[in-house]
């Protein structure tokens, strides 16, 4: 085994909290211990260098929050719970060992903000590239999930937070800026939803829900697809970060945003905020397929799923 | 999202069955269903092309079978059931979408030999090389997996089935032979032994188990370790598959077994086959930290930890 192989398997070890009720690395696999009645979510999500970041853009802790918000915001938007965290990881054999080190704390940091250990994983040598797969382990009470394909005409739609902003930083680092990844900045430190994930699943609120990690228009879409409905969006509802018709651009088609994007009937009381984090109502589910986006002189267009996947445009 | 990307998702979408009692590929995480009173186990293996395989050696299907396989060992060393399976894919552009078809059919021919369905997981394009990267999800019953720390001094040592051929094999593709990939070739259709590992676990037989994935004397050390004990083996009762010292050598540190090494109390009865294979007693655990091996004329000596690490010796 390569020795930086064993440095990162080591290193996890040293850092990885023990399972409660559970084991954690050491094993062929790792032994989870789900709470009584509840059922297992999973998601995997890869991060690659190039793709989903670039060395000389992003601090590698960054790096490291960002691959595991991906998955942890996948869990919040079905309602549920993260409760283990598997890292698969392979580095190309010139990588500092620093830039690992400061990775690894950058996700554990997270990690450790919702009390999800880091149970297990792999290492390998990558011929070309930084690439890690995100592994999360959730879980929700038996049938209570929060599905796309539960959104019925008529139903109200709502996303938190606001949109653009991510997208917005990544716009300026294309163009050669240079950013200070400040922790608050959502494109380098992104926030995900699981409190409020949780609350609209305890109090049983939302129809429909799923993450905005390709941009509203798409996700939109794909919630539209599942349920099989479309959607009547008002442009002015929606909570641009940035003003202006480009502000409004980046908030419907803009990646990586993290927020939640969500659907209730009409009589359920959703609150205007939840875990300090804004809640806004930005349109309707309607009868047939079509998505529609009216805008603020009154006329409707056709909305198109054109989000922006990552650096691939 | 390129093209490739979509057309794996759909043909992932096609050929996975649904879950029994969850949901398949649509949403944000898989929601899974585990038997009442058992417990989540998971396992993340990394499958690189030209470390794991070659592409002018290996069939895209035997990829696929292999890829599998070394999740599938997993569960099998902790006595579990593989319960469902997550496939993260990253290829190179250039790749034909047939590679892409034939690797995933030989994936799901083996997930299906096992009922396990193929549940989701995550694509992207590869900037050099295959890399895949595949989750199981399985179960066990609360408290009942087997581990790799249970082991105690006068437990006797066993393996299943025979060791080295796999390895041979490797060596001869190494020496440029080609050889045909028949489908009862260990090194290109390993079959994980789960049938065996539950076995073992409903009966209480075994009180250490592992998978010899990086050959027996590695796998072997790491067992000793958890347990903090030694190992005495007798190299006459080596299961090897090919005759002679080299023989000996391959059953000793070949790795890609997928055969399982385990331990159990003297007084445990263990069946000489167990649903066809054979199990076979190789020695002892022992006080102390240190692993020996007693050759055919009865002298002894160390036994190092020098397990083969697929291509990378």
């Amino acid at each position: 085994m390569p020795l930086k192989e064993q440095q990162l398997i080591a290193q996890i070890r040293r850092q990885a909290p023990r399972l409660r009720g559970g084991l954690g690395i050491g094993d062929d696999c790792a032994v989870l211990r789900l709470p009584p009645g509840e059922e297992a979510l999973l998601t995997t999500d890869f991060t690659l260098e190039d793709r989903h970041f670039r060395r000389d853009w992003h601090p590698p802790d960054a790096v490291g929050h960002r691959c595991l918000a991906r998955g942890l915001s996948d869990i919040a938007a079905m309602g549920g719970t993260p409760r283990a965290v598997f890292l698969s990881m392979a580095v190309p054999a010139e990588l500092p060992q620093a830039w690992v080190d400061r990775f690894v704390a950058g996700l554990l940091k997270l990690a450790r903000r919702y009390s999800v250990p880091l149970a297990g994983g792999d290492t390998a040598e990558s011929p070309a590239g930084i690439l890690a797969d995100i592994v999360v382990l959730g879980s929700v009470p038996k049938g209570k999930a929060i599905l796309r394909s539960g959104a019925r005409p008529g139903d109200l739609i709502y996303v938190t937070g606001n949109l653009g902003a991510a997208t917005a930083d990544l716009e300026r680092l294309r163009l050669g800026e240079t950013l200070h990844a400040r922790s608050d900045r959502k494109h380098f430190y992104p926030e995900p939803r699981v409190a409020i994930g949780q609350f609209l699943r305890e109090r049983r609120l939302a129809s429909a829900m799923i993450d905005i990690s390709d941009g509203l228009s798409t996700d939109l879409s794909h919630l539209c697809e599942e349920s099989r409905v479309g959607a009547a969006i008002q442009a002015d509802a929606i909570p641009a970060a940035l003003p202006g018709e480009d502000g409004l651009q980046l908030a419907l088609h803009g990646g990586d945003e993290y927020e939640l994007l969500f659907t209730a009937p009409a009589d359920r009381p959703i609150p205007k905020q939840v875990a300090k984090v804004a809640i806004t109502r930005i349109g309707e589910i309607t009868r047939g397929r079509k998505m529609k986006l009216t805008l603020s002189d009154g006329k409707t267009e056709p909305l198109a799923a054109r989000g922006w996947e990552h650096f691939s445009q």
